[in-house]
């Protein structure tokens, strides 16, 4: 039998008392015990943030203990916990969590499954070699490490014998799936990062977690560069289609230089070194994906809508170029169909409509809106082409979600009132701001059913519709110095793009044979989801009658799939399943698609919100 | 049941009746049936040589019948065998055979396993996608093939789309292991190709095979370039330790060039692109695989010898800088320690020593001699110094194996008969010629036990004992305008080469415990092995005395071993246990090594022989 040695630990100033096992790291065995420990690098000792007193017994502070705390400090019994091992009774206090990131919350904040990334990393004293160990460099490793028979790729084999010899066999190596990925001197094995990656047409979003804990250590969001070449999937294929080669080679640059400096962003934020990223998942509509990898899209955009790619890929960073370990494995997320791709995987194992009992609709809303409709039973999948209107392309003052743009509108019969994104002067009508003007106008039956602007005498706010060019009705949205109108024309595209939902979410109950009552959930996915006002939704008719209650914005589900498939290789095979799960059906092939969608254009007669 | 539908072919001028099997290709049947099908490209349509009379119902010709036969011949019915498929009975002759490469030969001649490289290929007439058929390119594939989930390269990715809708949905896909290596337009299935290589520090040697036949098609060696960066594997790492990763760089880049002129050569002597070599297997000794992959080899010439690799690689070509398909996997094969290397293995593999009942000894010679001992129980292996004199080098006159040298010597009392390679005038001493000189004069009597030269005055031919520079005494090899001299220095350095080998396999027969006569077989590996005189090595003690008749020149096993790895997966596992199984041992370590190489350098007091 083998006698675990544990000792006391005690936590001022409550005098917790807790029993840890001899060898564990200080912080990792108060982050599973539930303390909010501060940190920005996961327990890497390279922030500074986690701070912690201890009152007695204190060792020699280290080289990273003199960089992060005052000499004063350092007397007084501050130490870093994330380098403290269990090794003895301790007393401790951790100072109280302000503003800095907690481990904790992030903990909770994220994922709740276990941490399974498939990366490892050991540190290993080998055996120095001599007359009676003639063993060949990596047969030493193999062999210490005990993992069975490892794969090297050149660059490590190129780099290793030297390595050794200058880390005085003291190293420590990475593998995954009995795949080396890097060898280091000395002991890294708490630097052990991975980046989600979700490519939108518009904006890219990474996520850095440690693998280690599973902690989130830094978001950052910026805009696709590619947009540069067109702000949808269409105008980018096209691209594709004039210049060739040398367009589509332009295009993956675009986006690969857009992911590096969000990549360096999460470093820098997170003080880690690229090089310990050893796993990134990458989730993107298919187009996104394909230009990605610098495959040929041009058969997406033309019936029969035809991608090169669906199932996932694993590929490593360096092939990719992406400024990651170079021999780091980029997990590219599975697809369904030419317009329903990773992204919308990702939402579904995020959202988990592939385990639900009850039926559930889940709607990413973009330039095209993908719909999935079902349950454990059965899954349906569409796009839709819900066009740039709520991007603020083609809206006469429309703009994307910038400063600047009407986010939110109230509207009585009198009044109006707006939000703002940034408070500033209004510039312009954003997606959000369009719905809720839709629905407003609606609602007080300035639009009527068909879309048409109409006075009401008995209304003062009636007066803010105006002749415009042409002789075209417009309603005043705002009044500076520069006046903001939503014009009849933009109404038009509104219905045009919200039709295009609707009809989607319709059809998808006709061929799934569920009534609206049946339907227990609806997701909105997206930054757009979140942010749009449900009631404006529904009164606009984007979507069929759902109570309020029902409906979710389910923030950027694309991001958190692509997190649980970081984080857990489960996860990574359960999402695989999607692709032959989920059936895709074209719209477009359906005889009565057209009038469905005519019909969908339409705005509700008797709002039911009223 | 399924009912296999056979046709009757009758062979000319014999009347022969086979049956064969609908749908075969008749090249290959023929061939399995024992035929000497004449063929320089394996059946692939591209070198005419497999003509054949179909003198009922030839099919209208195809273009390469067009390309290779006059009119007059596809007239009377002559047609190209390996486009022939079997598709009704037929009445055939095929002529006779003189010159060209006999395919029948050619099989018999290689080596007696079933084929089984792993790579497939299959053509494939797709379903276009439409309205009803919605698939993604990869998945396209994969269901037709009905192999199970592939992976996919990028390259091939890259290229899928446009491949697919030129080619019309017709396509050759080719893989291995459930990865797909390549796609081409149209029906190349026959077109299936390896390179076995072996590395040698002096010569490369490249063996190109039909990977469906099995047939060898092209052999070609020629010198190693990186010869011009020093003799021997210890001139190339010192090259290594000033120069650094440039020397490296440089290094390798200059095996691989040679390499790929080896590969070039193969394809042109048998008409195949290099895009239709799918699988390579590299043989060669732990420096050469090292310099080969561009890993740094400097710790193999310090005590204690430390190779970085031992295990296999498998790399695709494009890693490696091979001219084959680039995504073509190229299989190094494992070496046992830093001078006991995948030439070793091979040859081990081939010869069977690892799973031979008696005991057997391998002697690989070369600037190291590489020595091998035991049976299926168990095996040892050594490396020793032999030295550069073999090859020419530290001999007065010593040359390479090249026009010119003196290859063989025949000596009596009063005359000596020289062989020359190329029957030119002799222009120096190669390594057999050495030996040779050795022997026999020690069998004359005119070196003694010792290696000193002594006049015998009862034997005409001591006349050609001269005294030259400093009084060493020296003998006339030659007096032609440019005589040619064995030197006293000479025969030392003979000893030295000669007592290398014979002290490591002393030195094995005592480790293994075995007796001389307990040793079954006796396999003299490489080029030098098979053209050295086996009584001159006897003669001067390089072996313990065997009987000649157990003595084999095995031929480049190398290369054999390369070419059973590269027809045949279980072979390729075969070899990986080698490197568990053979123990090596390091003379040098041995207290008592100098004492017996001491030993070793003595000529034999009375040769056997005589
Ligand atoms: S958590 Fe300890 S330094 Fe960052
Ligand atoms: S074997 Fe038929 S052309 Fe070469």
């Amino acid at each position: 039998m083998v006698i675990e040695k544990t000792y006391n630990i005690i936590i001022l100033p409550q005098k917790k008392r807790l029993k840890a096992k001899e060898g564990e790291n200080l912080f990792h065995f108060l982050v599973r015990q539930g303390y909010p420990v501060p940190s920005a690098c996961g327990g890497m000792g390279t922030c500074g943030k986690c701070r912690v007193l201890l009152p007695e017994g204190a060792r020699a502070p280290t080289e990273s203990e003199r960089v992060h705390l005052t000499e004063a400090e350092l007397e007084a019994g501050w130490r870093l916990l994330c380098i403290q091992h269990i090794d003895r009774a301790l007393v401790l206090e951790i100072p109280e969590v302000e503003e800095s990131v907690r481990a904790k919350e992030l903990l909770n904040k994220v994922l709740r499954i276990p941490l399974d990334s498939g990366v490892k990393k050991a540190y290993l004293e080998l055996p120095k070699p001599g007359q009676e160990d003639q063993r060949p460099d990596t047969v030493r490793f193999q062999e210490e490490l005990g993992e069975g028979r490892l794969t090297f790729p050149l660059q490590v084999l190129k780099k290793a014998p030297n390595l050794l010899r200058k880390g005085d066999f003291k190293v420590t190596v990475t593998w995954a799936a009995n795949h080396v990925l890097d060898l280091e001197p000395g002991d890294t094995t708490r630097a052990q990062y991975g980046v989600a990656i979700d490519i939108g047409t518009t904006t890219l979003a990474g996520y850095l977690l440690s693998l280690n804990t599973g902690v989130e250590l830094a978001v950052r969001s910026q805009m696709n560069p590619q947009r540069s070449f067109g702000d949808d999937v269409i105008s980018r294929i096209k691209r594709v289609h004039e210049q060739g080669e040398a367009g589509l080679r332009e295009l993956q640059k675009a986006v690969t230089s857009g992911i590096n400096m969000v990549i360096k962003h999460l470093c820098q934020a997170a003080r880690v070194s690229p090089v310990h990223i050893y796993k990134a998942t990458v989730a993107g509509n298919p187009t996104m994906i394909h230009l990605f990898t610098g495959i040929d899209p041009s058969n997406i955009d033309h019936s029969p809508f035809i991608p090169v790619l669906r199932d996932s890929l694993i590929l490593p960073a360096l092939e990719l170029g992406l400024d990651m370990n170079p021999q780091g494995q980029v997990h590219i997320l599975p697809s369904i169909s030419g317009y329903v791709g990773a992204d919308i995987t990702a939402g579904i194992l995020y959202t988990r409509l592939h385990q639900a009992e009850g039926i559930q609709l889940f709607v990413d809303i973009g330039t095209n809106a993908e719909i999935v409709l079902g349950n454990k039973d059965r899954l349906l999948a569409c796009s839709t082409p819900a066009g740039p209107a709520f991007e603020g392309a083609r809206i006469k003052y429309g703009m994307g979600a910038l400063p600047g743009a009407v986010a939110h509108v109230l509207l009585n019969d009198r009044d109006l009132k707006l939000e703002i994104i940034g408070d500033g002067v209004p510039k312009g009508i954003c997606g959000s701001g369009l719905i809720d003007l839709g629905g407003e106008l609606c609602k007080v039956g300035l639009i009527n059913e068909r879309g048409n602007f109409g006075r009401r005498v008995d209304l003062p706010i009636s007066e803010r519709i105006h002749q415009g060019e042409k002789g075209q009705l417009q309603f005043l949205v705002s009044d500076g110095s520069k006046p903001i109108y939503l014009t009849q024309q933009d109404v038009r595209e509104l219905q045009l793009a919200k039709g295009a939902i609707r009809s989607g979410v319709e059809i998808a109950l006709r061929e799934l044979g569920v009534t609206l009552n049946e339907v227990e959930m609806v997701y909105l996915a997206g930054a757009f989801g979140s942010y749009v006002s449900r009631e404006s939704v529904l009164r606009i008719g984007m979507l069929p009658e759902f109570p309020l209650s029902k409906i979710k914005p389910a923030g950027n589900t694309a991001g958190q799939g692509a997190k649980l498939c970081l984080l857990n290789r489960g996860k990574w095979e359960e999402i695989q399943g999607l692709t032959e799960q989920v059936e895709y059906f074209e719209l477009s092939y359906l005889k009565d698609f057209s009038r469905v969608f005519m019909e969908s254009m339409h705005f509700p007669r008797h709002p039911h919100l009223e």
